[in-house]
């Protein structure tokens, strides 16, 4: 019986993390503060422990995982790389499907890569308590379950219409110890503040920063965590396509495509920047190497955005980066079911794709759900909304092979499973989904407000 | 880096499943039709395919798994035998724990299983539709996974109160195709005559079985599966501990205990059956191998029930099997939050517990949740309301080596993940959750009044 899932022992979980910025075609442009003046360590200090700000800033390849992380990343890690056979047969295929699932994490995605490395870091600072925010709460459980682990106090602000609407994993981040409060709350002066003006507001992923920001800006035992964005986050994910390469090797096999769905950036980047890494170093495997960033029509910050500084967060706390950005006041859609709703792209991800070397594609949120769907009813395993975005790409460069006869190897990131997203499969389901297209000229209008320096 | 996660290759999964009815200590008894006289075959075949009601008769040691049956296996299977280190070091126990996690099935726990064989056999039988019931849903979303994977038609008669509170497993049977109704339906005679009699029930197991039953009875291209109980889907779980056998030969350990969850008896069979297969066959390393079936205080079948026959169903449509039952108009106390809710226990696990062979423990509720949550915040996964039984016992074991010095190797079965049973975890925490001992008089009231045979 030929093997579809290639496995890696616990002793092959990569021992250094790959960090792009070392790599890139030109030296990474530097966050700014509002008045443009270049953003200093210290102070980023206040709020994240040393090391995390060294490796934020880092031009280091290679920087060595922490024993005590990889010990907690072998409850789960390494992640099986799967050939998804069902799926090239049903489509009738000449291309060879693979993903690497990182479902297989106890909080079901691929975020606990960088929230237990955080939380290490943090500990070993001396800090006592984290604080984060989360929207649907994938973040947040795997916050939650990284502090359990090196026994810290996780802190964290849900916005209050995930709160209400979504108590699974809000359960699940009160399993594993953590303190979940609902978004604006009467924990912090800018939460009173808003309720006060507002008391009915649905919460937002802006707001829930803030309060988070501000908890832990106050306290010198508490620090702030966050999930995706930053360059230390997407390096840390970068275990992904570390182990996705040693997994080919295993086969003799190398991708042609590499796709990801893009939020933030740090899915994307995680599974490819490792196969980028090769292609700077002049490795002819990859010479060809393609590598695509899925983002969702509603949100399109790579595809309609523009690349200028802009801030980090909603409300402008934080430094400026030079990224692709949609404008931070950015608001998805109401309809919009899925994740993947950040406003800009991670600085190597934005840097990378203005450079040309990461394509990017925008899908219809219909689209991706069809995809997951017929993947779930393929291989078995229900897709994160999120991960349906790389699976439609994936499908449809398979069937861009099936034209031409090419015989490719197409790689993606499906990032997590979507047990916890089960309502939004209903909504699909039951004709309450509609596509979204976000209007260029709002990107305008919004940019036009802002401070410009790049 | 030590490997704490003993993996298989897809060609190590086995070929053959392990019938524990060659090995009993004496024949096993014959299923009786109400009047007494032995159930014939014909009689299972209104509702079984013939592969099924052969294995379920069946007296052969081993019996081949079909190669299409592996393919779908390969999905997720082997699955991984975890040894829990930091429950080990939490403990300070001298022994090892290690646990076999059936939770990385796309459903999420063991019982695909038996469904993928199940669907096979009715397949190759030319029947296009399947018929079953589900609770909390565990059951049902693994045969609609399997009858999707096989071109099945899969409906699901789902007990109403769960359809109405537990949405989330219904619509991950949705996503993978099947239909779902909420029982009493009107689908079937007997719904409707319910619903006419009853319009505002909460359905029970009972009623839901009845309307599976009667469509499937009814019609020729339709048959009905059973996620446990029955001796072929016991006989299906055995994989579970061929693996495990396995994987402890890499490593050169063999368990002195081993602990199943027991609701109706296929979680701990499967698991347990291979290794008392080895026992029966002599070989030393097995000699003083203990097994623990693990029930809940409120359905204690093996513990305060009689070895009696009994009707498999609560209604006395099928023919009665001599078990360990509460009688089959047992209903669970409305405390009770998990699974294992059946009211006897299968005829192999009854037959080997009342020659010895096998121990059984009643475990209190809160107990059972309090170990779950410890193994949840040190191991990281979230386990299933069932499998904290099998936990709660796992952990008194590794403590009861801490008082004697003993490094034993406890091996249990993790049924399964919790994710879709966050509420239990919500209700355990909020303090709504209580212990309930099921009163061993009722067993007395129940049982006189059935027929005697045995």
């Amino acid at each position: 019986m030929e093997s579809t899932r290639i496995l890696l022992e616990a002793h092959e979980i990569p021992t250094h993390w790959y960090n792009i910025a070392a790599d890139l075609p030109s030296p990474p442009a530097p966050p700014l503060m509002a008045d443009g003046s270049v953003a200093r360590p210290e102070q980023l200090g206040a709020i994240f422990p040393p090391a995390i700000v060294e490796q934020e800033m880092s031009l280091e390849r290679w920087i060595e995982i922490p024993h005590e992380v990889r010990e907690i990343f072998r409850l789960w890690r390494p992640a099986p790389l799967v050939r998804a056979v069902r799926l090239e047969e049903a489509l009738g295929t000449p291309a060879k499907i693979f993903f690497k699932y990182e479902g297989v994490s106890p909080a079901g995605s691929h975020k606990p890569n960088s929230a237990v490395p955080q939380a290490y870091y943090n500990r070993e600072a001396g800090i006592r308590r984290l604080t984060t925010e989360t929207g649907a709460g994938q973040w947040g459980a795997s916050l939650a379950l990284a502090g359990q682990m090196f026994g810290l106090e996780v802190r964290i602000y849900m916005v209050r219409v995930s709160y209400d609407q979504k108590p699974y994993r809000r359960m699940m981040m009160q399993t594993w110890g953590a303190e979940v409060f609902s978004s604006p709350s009467q924990m912090t002066e800018c939460g009173r503040k808003i309720l006060a003006e507002m008391p009915d507001t649905a919460g937002s992923l802006g707001i829930a920063i803030s309060e988070a920001v501000e908890e832990a800006a106050g306290r010198a035992d508490t620090n702030y965590a966050l999930g995706s964005v930053l360059n230390h986050v997407v390096m840390h994910q970068s275990i992904i396509g570390l182990e996705a390469k040693k997994q080919f090797d295993k086969i003799g096999l190398y991708p042609d495509v590499v796709i990801g769905p893009c939020g933030g950036g740090s899915s994307l980047g995680g599974i490819a920047f490792p196969f980028l890494g090769d292609k700077a170093a002049g490795d002819k495997r990859a010479a060809n190497l393609r590598t695509v960033a899925v983002e969702p029509c509603s949100c399109p910050s790579l595809t309609k955005g523009r690349y200028t500084y802009d801030f980090g967060d909603a409300s402008g706390f934080t430094p400026m980066m030079k990224m692709y950005t949609l404008g931070h006041d950015f608001v998805p859609a109401g309809i919009h079911a899925g994740g993947l709703r950040y406003h800009g792209a991670s600085q190597h991800v934005s840097q990378l794709h203005a450079a040309g070397l990461i394509e990017a594609v925008a899908v219809p949120q219909l689209a991706t759900f069809d995809a997951g769907v017929q993947f779930a009813r393929l291989e078995g395993i229900i897709p994160a909304p999120e991960s349906c975005h790389a699976i439609r790409v994936a499908i449809d460069e398979a069937l861009k092979c099936k034209e031409t006869g090419e015989e490719k190897v197409i790689l993606f990131n499906l990032t997590g499973h979507g047990h916890f997203d089960m309502t939004s499969f209903e909504r699909y389901f039951s004709g309450d989904l509609e596509d979204y297209e976000y209007p260029a000229e709002e990107v305008e209008k919004s940019l036009a407000k802002l401070p410009r320096f790049g």
